[in-house]
């Protein structure tokens, strides 16, 4: 979908002309009542379910939850991925022609936030005639944007689902991001970030920023089920003591694990995309411009919500769910909140989990009678 | 102390000679009864207290704990800081001269481990004529340099004092390590490790692999009090929205603390070191020998121990230490066990907290009177 009218950004800056990527699943029923949009996360895209006819092996990434007779069930819901502004999988981007050189905008594509992607969804929304989204999901960074659009857009968002979220990043979590970071920005192919021009790409700096994420996305005692300490077969053949080799190469399964992960990410996301979607992530926070009052921030919402936390995500742990759930009982809202005990750490919200699984159909089938009954709305609808 | 005997190590190569710096505060008495060795961490060394004259700001690492009055009170004991063998403040290391070849070893020192620097520091022991060590002790890494001391050498140590360690690495330890590796190794200015010849250092690849260090020694709760999401002054002074400026340079303190410690680091600390201390720790696990039986892998100790671990330390959580001390209470062996409340993560062993510091000086003051009392040994003198 391309879109002419120039965004103004959070930053100040504004992007004259865009595409956003996006697909869809299922139909949109007459009433156009129907419409679930679904945020994406860091590593991810438009592509949400489902696979090409000519790429079988391209599984959509939450397949496991949109589909027909899944979770967000496809037969009953018109599901809408859509790839966010600045991402690398379609949707303008850094890697896309800057109109006012013809080259590609590298690092001169504005810094944009998870507010920023709201509207732009918003945006597509609006071309897609719905003016009411049965509900707005996503997991992590995900999970924010579906936060800010109940914000945002009250009136647009019957229901909202945040899934292994939290209301804004800890230091800790900011640090990560900022060593990632580092490890790319100071790789010397980065070419501060004109790497395009030059025909490179700073491989070593994603490699590095993508085994840092996956530390964070496994939990340590999921890590220590998986690989523990073992060592690679072709290691503990050896005869030294211990089964070691005494070098720097890869002899722990861990770091065979991580090393292919990093390897796999360098050969497929662009390095600009990365510093971006990290810094929306560090920005997020709607309660600063109230004081820190996470409550009065969320007080504009009106959507039904359902929050999900995993007892082992310690990237963001269930803590974080739980200020959520606060501030918006705190506004009198209806929130449905599952704190499920799952050993993978954040990395739960992508996986089948059965009790996880139960608890997204539930509350969708849910959203689904209210659609039926044409009341797909929450507090707003109510108040009517 | 030069040693021209070479060593073997536990990988099978040998070093052929080498050299230990050291440095030692009080008295050894006449008995040679009183002696404590200080095992050093990863960016530690031989100076463990007091400054020099010369150099009055380079205070020792962990003079808070060793010193004329201090919990290990140099005016009753002889205590002893030896720099290991591949480290980089003066011992034999990477940066050594290869006798073979006369330039430096780089790539070319042998991989070793904390076993390999136990025997080391026993010859240290042997040339000052001590034959039996009133206590060893050691935080972290240190930490498992006392506790290989006590089951290597279990007839000269007669009390074993390990704080905030672990019996081994976990999966997540070793995945932190092999990131920070990376960093270092895919650096193109390390140049396989023979960088001194170019005349270059690795400097990013240190500064990222010392920024995940830092990560994962303070806990995210005193990450959090200690900068937050607060913005370093000049950025928050902007009239951007948030007070953001929308780039990806230092903007959070958290960055700004971070990038300076990385800074610092890399300024002084030898890449080469830092990949052979972190891999000797991933290798450290003395039960692997004995089927992962660790009480079975302590049975040869007979010192009196003391284990202390913080809260809030989740790089060695206290579920590590407990391990410890589990397996030397299954083999009968004395230990007192402290599970100090500190909010600041690993380093807390590092830091001043009176319930820490009041542990330690109780238990020396045990070891002290054993000393006076001529019995300075736990278990193997009640035997004799």
């Amino acid at each position: 979908m391309r879109f002419d009218e120039p965004l103004m950004l959070c930053s100040g800056a504004s992007i004259a002309g865009y595409e956003l990527v996006y697909e869809t699943y299922g139909t949109l029923n007459a009433e156009r009542s129907n419409a679930v949009l679904v945020c994406h996360a860091l590593n991810a895209g438009h592509h949400v379910a489902g696979i090409y006819a000519d790429d079988p092996g391209n599984l959509g990434w939450w397949d496991n939850m949109v589909g027909p007779g899944k979770p967000v069930d496809t037969d009953r819901f018109f599901v809408i991925g859509v790839n966010n502004l600045g991402s690398c999988f379609g949707s303008t981007g850094p890697m896309s022609p800057d109109p006012a050189t013809g080259k590609p905008y590298g690092p001169d594509f504005p810094v944009v936030t998870v507010e920023d992607w709201v509207h732009a969804q918003a945006r597509l929304a609006d071309a897609l005639g719905i003016e009411r989204l049965a509900a707005v999901m996503g997991g992590s960074l995900g999970g924010m944007q579906a936060l800010a659009w109940s914000c945002l857009y009250p009136q647009r968002v019957a229901h909202c689902a945040a899934v292994a979220t939290a209301p804004k990043l800890s230091a800790q979590n900011i640090a990560f991001n900022e060593v990632a970071r580092r490890a790319i920005i100071t790789d010397p192919d980065f070419h501060g970030g004109r790497f395009y021009e030059h025909g490179v790409v700073p491989v070593r700096g994603l490699q590095v920023a993508r085994m840092i994420g996956h530390i964070t996305y496994l939990s340590d005692d999921v890590m220590g089920e998986k690989f523990g300490r073992a060592l690679r077969r072709h290691v503990s053949d050896a005869a030294l003591p211990g089964g070691y080799r005494f070098t720097f190469d890869v002899e722990f399964e861990i770091e065979s694990y991580l090393r292919y992960q990093g390897e796999k990410f360098s050969s497929y996301f662009d390095a600009n995309t990365y510093l971006l979607i990290t810094r929306a992530l560090d920005y997020y926070d709607p309660a600063l411009a109230h004081d820190g009052d996470l409550a009065r921030a969320l007080a504009p919402a009106l959507a039904d919500f359902l929050v999900v936390s995993f007892t082992t995500d310690w990237r963001f742990a269930p803590e974080r769910s739980r200020e959520i759930v606060e501030a918006l009982l705190a506004n009198g809202r209806r929130v449905t909140y599952a704190e499920v005990d799952a050993p993978h750490g954040h990395d739960a919200f992508l996986l089948d989990d059965a009790q996880y699984m139960a608890v997204m159909r539930s509350w969708f089938e849910r959203v689904d009678a209210r659609v039926r009954a044409g009341a797909p709305a929450g507090h707003a609808q109510e108040a009517r």
